[in-house]
């Protein structure tokens, strides 16, 4: 696990919190991801259409925001998740004339996940793209290096997570500070979210062979990755 | 006339049409911009408005195409818009820390004039942006000529409009000739458009002394911009 993850600790050599003691028996359980990517096709149609859902979900909370900084800093968001969404379309390209084949299959969960990260309200929204995306761009980053290798070194660059704090979470942070009652619903709505992003995450992995992968070789995979999303929500003051 | 607009013409030397014939008497009255053109503020905050709006309403086209490949397309037209939204705030920003009352001055006109836009379909919408766009960032590209030397220099690539053909055109070609009955009602529509833009258009000059400009002096800037109107408009088949 540490090798696995460690290259994106902000930290490196500090101890990462885990949620479960087993974390310690699965640094000596390799994980490897060759056996359980997805074909490159696959990836890149499924993490295209993810990145183009984030996209219009942002630049939906856009129109709701209270300030034109806030407006600004949302379109940024949006603007470096249409980069992805372009970069992942342009791959398949350079692979394929035609992209249609490989993003159509995707549509369908695009548009179905988003429906849930929307939520109901523009708070909802918000926490919704900052932990669900927070989450998979982990998650497909780590994916990416178990493709074929050639492919793994063009797409690491375009899949790493962006660095840094994610802008969002000053936007929160202050929607929660303005309103201290919405924490613990928003906390619910970020634990409830986590479940339909691990399902996401899930139907990546192995769906050329259609069997998915037994639970005992994944949830190591999510392990650092829930750790992640529980400092997240720390962020803002929220129990994950 | 022919100076004024001449650098933008595909053809240099070549004759452009002319919806009126007094245009020819226009090119021996000179139109000096400089009396007419908007602070460099008050322009910035403007032009950024109109571009976030633009951003929105083809992200909402994004969400309505028939095909991942128009989608793209979509998304590709929505990033270029959104690139000259960002490059304009940054612009407000190296003149001043606070974006904010240079902007929101202009909110409900990006609202309202992208509330007509949209229109009350998928294909009103896309010929909405690509009428009202086209004439929108001819025409401030032409106003971007008149503020203070020094703006000028620096606001003449951010606003540039985009060289080539819109994309949006192929998409629209192929939704009307999947419907042909569509044509007039879509023809209508750009008629209708046209006046609306040309009212905000109207409303960026000299609004520093609270005047609208006269007729006369501001009706030659439109000549060549209603032909360029009418010749996106040919490009579909549509009578302008």
């Amino acid at each position: 696990m540490a090798v696995l993850f460690g290259r994106r600790r902000r930290r490196p050599g500090t101890e990462v919190p885990r949620l479960r003691s087993r974390g310690d028996a699965v640094s000596t359980t390799k994980v490897d991801l060759h056996e359980l990517a997805p074909s490159t096709d696959e990836f890149l149609g499924q993490v295209a259409q993810l990145q183009l859902g984030f996209f219009l979900t942002l630049t939906a909370a856009v129109e709701g925001a209270p300030t034109e900084a806030d407006r600004e800093t949302l379109a940024g968001s949006a603007a470096a998740t249409l980069v992805k969404y372009r970069d992942l379309v342009a791959a398949i390209r350079r692979r394929h004339d035609d992209t249609e084949p490989f993003l159509e299959p995707f549509a369908a969960q695009r548009d179905d996940f988003q429906a849930i990260v929307r939520g109901e309200d523009w708070g909802q929204l918000l926490l919704g793209v900052y932990v669900t995306r927070g989450f998979l761009d982990e998650f497909f980053a780590e994916v990416a290096t178990g493709v074929d290798a050639a492919d793994a070194r063009e797409l690491a660059p375009i899949v790493a997570p962006t660095p840094g704090e994610d802008p969002i979470v000053g936007i929160l942070q202050r929607a929660i500070a303005a309103d201290p009652k919405r924490g613990s619903s928003l906390a619910m709505w970020g634990r409830r979210l986590l479940g339909d992003t691990m399902l996401v995450a899930r139907s990546a992995l192995s769906t050329e062979s259609r069997v998915l992968p037994d639970d005992s070789r994944v949830e190591p995979v999510y392990t650092e990755l829930i750790a992640n999303h529980t400092r997240r929500m720390d962020a803002l003051g929220l129990t994950a």
